[in-house]
């Protein structure tokens, strides 16, 4: 069942400017990122990617996402005062643009990495991906500190 | 002839965080989307889409576009003082995220609007939608004041 579309104030009609206005900056994307291919869940894993969020951002780029209907919050199955993030239908759908701009920066812009198992994907088996995508296989596991 | 790849320095090595740091930020993908489908390519062009961009915030954009060779500045072939801008094969290959990106949005965001031949072609003729772009064909033509 779909979600009903997101309205928000825009400054135009055109499609590509009101995603942008949600999608909002780069970091709401590599939050996306950690959600949709790898086996990040809760505040403490988006903390330790290489980017160097910090806490102030994160939070707000996590109620942002929670607002934009891209992101489901709930308890965690094991720790009382934890929770875990994942992607709601509409933030799955977002595959195919990650997709791109992950395949586009790999081929035009000098030592950018795709993990090998999922460029393999990116390549050869979308269909395969967007899969696990919506069932929350991740794709790339990292070994996350506790 | 394909360019080189383009060398920053990055964050992290991810190809998505790479991609997103050159892209920067909305304004710079809506002018892409100017140059891309519409057959704007003067400053004076770019000062007239509906979403209200400054001549300061214009102009650090399609310098930036040039630092990441995804524009060439040209003489204008009739204005001496004028210059006119076009998307290299690099800022071409972007097509495919600017129409994810769009598609996404006229899904899942309410009151998007894709212009309809574009739109059609989106959907039924990617192909041909490409061959357009690299040919430096505008899909949606705009009625500009001078």
């Amino acid at each position: 069942m779909s979600e009903p579309p997101y309205k928000h104030e825009a400054r135009s009609g055109c499609a590509l400017a009101n995603g942008l206005e949600i999608l909002g900056d780069r970091w709401t994307i590599l939050l996306i990122r950690d959600l949709m291919f790898t086996n990040k869940e809760e505040f403490g894993h988006f903390m330790q990617s290489g980017e160097g969020i910090s806490t102030n951002i994160l939070t707000d780029r996590l109620n942002r996402l929670q607002q934009y209907k891209l992101v489901n919050k709930l308890a965690h199955p094991s720790h009382g005062k934890k929770y875990i993030y994942e992607l709601t239908e509409r933030g799955q759908a977002l595959a195919p643009l990650l997709i791109e701009l992950a395949l586009w920066a790999h081929h035009h812009v000098t030592d950018t990495l795709i993990p090998d198992k999922l460029y393999q994907m990116m390549i050869n088996d979308k269909a395969g991906l967007y899969e696990r995508v919506r069932n929350k296989e991740p794709i790339v596991i990292i070994d996350l500190k506790k």
